[in-house]
C-alpha cells in the first residue's frame, strides 16, 4: 500500500516561511535532485561536494544575472525532514525575489508543491507515522501552552506508541487464531479464549480513556467557549476588559507575533477561553429587543460555560432564585458571579450570599478579583487528566477511528460470548486492528492522505 | 567616532522571517553570547563545541519542557552576516512557539532587537558600507526588475566602490595640502594648482553625473507615476484592465507572493509604472462634476506621464487639436492614444491621423495592441543609461550629499581662481570629503545611523 503511494519521486519546491516582508524567507526544494538543480543556479561552490546539514554562502543566479544572495542549507535524504535531498535557501524577505527564485526552479523542471506536500513526504518515507504528521499541522495551529502541549507530544510519538502497543497485543491475539484456521481441520484452539477475553476487556478500557480524553481534548484545540450573560449593567464588559486586559499586556510584549491571538480569547494556565459577547439580558416588552435577549439564549445553549454576572446591589435574594432556576435548566456548566461588591463595606455583603456559598463575590474591575475567578474557571473546565500527562486525542478523525475500534472489539467480545468459530472472531479483530491503523497510518487510501495533508499550509 | 558607535556588544533576538502563519519561522540571535545562550536550551548536542556553518537538529526546553523540535544554524564570528556570533532557530511556524522561544531568550537575559538593529551592527562590525546597508533595506523592499537591480548592485559595492575611488583622488590631493601647510613658512607648493583644478573638474563631471542618475533612480525605486486620461467613455478602465490583466496572471501564477505588490501596478521590463486613476474630462456647467475635473488636471500635473486616450469614432480633428494644447501646456510627457480603432476596417481610419503621426491608434481591449503603447511608455521613460549598467543613485540621501559635494567642490574651484591659500583650499577640499563621506559611512553621527536603521524592519 505504502509502496503504492511513492510516486512522488519529483523535486518539489515552496516557500516555507509565512507570506508577506521580513528580514529573510526560507524557500525549500525537495526531492532527488534537491541538491543538484540548486547547485547549477548557485554561485559560491560546488554544492554536490559538500556535506550534508552544512550551510554555505553565495548568489543565486538566472543565466548569470543575481537574483539573490543567499544562504544555503543542505539535508542529504535520509537524513532531513521529507527524508529525501532538501536544500533550503535563505534569501532576502522580499516578493520580488522570492518569485524571481520560484520561477528559477519551475524553469528547471522543479514542481510548486502542493500544500502539507513536504510532510506527506515525511510519512511516506517513514519518517514518521500519520498521526504524528497532523501533530505538526496542530503544533502549528497551537495558540495556546495546552494546545501546544498536546500537539507537542502526539508529534513525539507519544499517542502513537500507545496505539502501537494495543495493535501489537492485538495482533498477537489475531495471529494465533489465523494458526488455529490452518489447522481447522484438527479443531485445536491456539488462542485461548478466555485470555483473549480479558485481554480485550484491558484494550477496551484504554481505548474508553481515550475517547472519553477526547472531551477536553477539543476544550485544548478549540478552546472553552463561554458566555459572560446577565443583565444590562451587571458589569459584563468590565469584566471581560479586566480579564482580558492582563493577558493582552503580557502578549503585545513581542512584536510580530500578537497577530494570530483571536481577539477575545483568554489563555488561563495554557488553556484558551473563547468568550462570547452577548445582549444584556431582560424581561422586555419590546420585540426587538427581545430577540437580542432570545439570541442571548441561543448563544448561552451552545456555549460550554456560563459566567452569570449580577449586580448585587440591584438584586435580591428571590431575584437570583429565579435567574438560577432558568440558568440551570440550559444544563450547562455555570459560574454565578456576584459583582460590585466594592460598594459594600466588608462584611456588609448582603446575608442571603451566606445561603448560596457557590455564589462568587467581585469586582469587575478589580484585577485581583480575577484570581479566584479564573480558578473556578479553571476547576469546571476540570484538565486533571490533561495535568497528568496521559495521552489526550486532540483529533476528530482519531475519536471516530477510536469509537470504531470500540465497536468491533464489542463485537468481538459478543461473538466470544455467543462462541462463534475462528474465522468469524479473526474477522472482527482484523476489524479492530483496521480502525486502530488507520489512526497511525498502518491503514491509509489515497483519499484518506489527500484529505489530511490539504489542510496544511503549503511549505509544510 | 566608529569605536564610539561599537557600545552593542549584547546579545539580541527577533524574529527574522515575515510574522503570521508558515510552515517555519527563523529567530535570529546575535551577540557574544549568542551560542553560549543557545546551547543553555538546547537539547540534542553540545552547540559551543560545533563548527561554524553547521545545522543541528534538537530541541527546546524551558525548565525542561519541550517548546519546539528546532533546527539550529550556527555562524561563528567574523564570518556571520552581523560579523559576531549569529545563531538562527528555525522553529515551527506558530505565534504561540515564537513568542514562548522569545521569552525564554529575554529571560536569559537577551534583548529584543530594535528595527535594523542585525544590519547596524554589520555596518558597525565593517562586514559592509553605510551605502551598502542602505541597500539591503531597498533590496527587500523592491517590487521591480530594475529596482531589485539597482538595490542589488548597490548592496554588493558597485555604487561604494565608485565613492571610494572619487574619495581617494580627493584624499590624495588634500594631503599634499596639508603638508604645504606643515612647511607654510617656506612657501612652497607641493600641491600642484593646475592639476587640482582639471582634477577637482573630473570629479565634477562624475558627481554631476551621479546627480543626474537620480532623476532615474528615483523612478526604479518608486515607479512612475502616470495618468490616463480621457473623456468618459473613452475607454480608460478597460485599457487599464488590459494592461493589467495579463502582468497580474504572472505574477499570481505563484501563491504566497502576490500581496507585496500595488493593486494598480504594471510592470515593464523591469520598469514599475503606478496608474492612477482619474474621473472622465469633460466640459461641464455642473459645479460638482467641474471639481471632479478640476482635480484629474491636479493629478495630471503631479504625473511623470499622461496616456491621453480619445474615442477614435467620437473626436473630430479640431476637438482633438484643442485637447492636445490642453495637454502641452501641463509640460509632462504624455502619449495621445486613438482608442476604438477596431470598429474601422483596416485602412479606413480618419484621414487626420495621418497628420499626427505620433498619435498610437489602438482597441484598448485587445492584448496585442499593449506591445507598442508599452514600447511608447518605456521610450519616454528612457532608461538607456540604467540599461548600460552604469551607477544609479537611487537613494534621496546620497543624492543629497552628492549635492553637497558638487557645492563644495565648486567652492574649491573658485577658490583656486581666486588664488587663495593653502589652509582656505584645504578647509574646502575637507567639506567635500565630509560629504563624499556620509554616503558610505566614513562620517556618521548617532543620529544619522539611529535615522538610517529606523527604516528596517525588524529582525534585519
Amino acid at each position: 500500500m505504502l509502496n503504492q503511494l511513492l510516486e512522488n519521486t519529483d523535486t518539489i519546491i515552496a516557500l516555507a516561511t509565512a507570506p508577506g516582508k521580513g528580514a529573510i524567507a526560507v524557500l525549500r526544494v525537495s526531492g532527488p535532485e534537491a541538491i543538484t538543480l540548486t547547485n547549477n543556479v548557485f554561485t559560491g561552490k560546488d554544492l554536490t561536494q559538500q556535506a550534508s546539514h552544512t550551510i554555505h554562502f553565495g548568489t543565486i543566479r538566472d543565466e548569470g544575472e543575481i537574483i539573490d544572495e543567499v544562504l544555503v542549507s543542505l539535508f542529504k535524504g535520509p537524513n532531513s525532514y521529507t527524508g529525501e535531498n532538501v536544500v533550503e535557501i535563505s534569501c532576502h524577505g522580499s516578493g520580488f525575489i522570492i518569485q524571481q527564485l520560484v520561477k528559477l526552479f519551475l524553469k528547471q523542471g522543479v514542481r510548486y508543491a502542493k500544500a502539507g506536500e513536504f510532510t506527506k513526504r515525511a510519512f511516506l518515507n517513514g519518517k514518521f507515522d500519520l498521526a504524528q504528521a497532523e501533530a505538526v499541522a496542530d503544533l502549528i495551529a497551537a495558540d495556546s501552552e495546552a494546545a501546544h502541549q498536546a500537539a507537542m507530544n502526539q508529534m513525539r510519538g507519544g499517542f502513537s506508541r500507545q496505539i502501537a502497543e494495543l495493535r501489537e497485543k492485538l495482533i498477537h491475539f489475531a495471529s494465533m487464531i489465523e494458526l488455529e484456521l490452518d489447522f481447522s481441520e484438527e479443531d485445536v484452539e491456539f488462542a485461548d479464549r478466555s485470555a483473549l477475553q480479558t485481554l480485550i476487556n484491558e484494550l477496551s478500557l484504554i481505548i474508553e480513556k481515550l475517547i472519553a480524553s477526547f472531551e477536553v481534548g477539543n476544550v485544548i484545540k478549540n478552546g472553552v467557549p463561554t458566555v459572560i450573560a446577565g443583565k444590562p449593567n451587571a458589569g459584563k464588559s468590565t469584566l471581560l476588559n479586566t480579564l482580558l486586559n492582563e493577558e493582552k499586556a503580557i502578549v503585545s510584549d513581542i512584536p510580530g507575533t500578537t497577530r494570530d491571538f483571536i481577539e477575545d480569547e483568554l489563555i488561563i494556565e495554557g488553556i484558551g477561553f473563547r468568550f462570547i459577547d452577548t445582549a444584556g439580558l431582560r424581561e422586555t416588552e419590546d420585540r426587538v429587543e427581545a430577540i437580542g435577549v432570545q439570541r442571548t439564549y441561543e448563544k448561552m445553549k451552545k456555549a460550554s460555560l456560563i459566567i452569570y454576572l449580577f449586580d448585587i446591589n440591584q438584586t435580591s435574594e428571590e431575584e437570583l432564585q429565579e435567574q438560577i432556576t432558568q440558568l440551570e435548566k440550559l444544563e450547562i456548566p455555570y459560574i454565578a458571579v456576584a459583582n460590585k461588591v466594592d460598594l459594600f463595606s466588608e462584611g456588609a455583603l448582603p446575608e442571603y450570599l451566606k445561603n448560596h456559598p457557590y455564589i462568587l463575590p467581585i469586582s469587575a474591575s478589580s484585577l485581583n478579583h480575577m484570581e479566584p475567578l479564573k480558578a473556578k474557571l479553571l476547576e469546571i473546565v476540570n484538565l486533571d487528566s490533561f495535568k497528568t500527562g496521559n495521552t489526550i486525542v486532540t483529533n476528530v478523525r482519531h475519536y471516530e477511528s477510536l469509537v470504531n475500534t470500540q465497536t468491533a472489539l464489542s463485537d468481538v467480545l459478543s461473538a466470544i460470548d455467543e462462541g462463534v468459530t475462528g474465522d468469524f472472531l479473526a474477522l472482527d479483530i482484523r476489524n479492530a486492528l483496521h480502525h486502530l491503523g488507520e489512526i497511525t497510518g498502518e491503514i491509509t487510501t489515497d483519499d484518506l492522505l489527500a484529505n489530511i495533508f490539504s489542510k496544511f499550509c503549503i511549505g509544510k
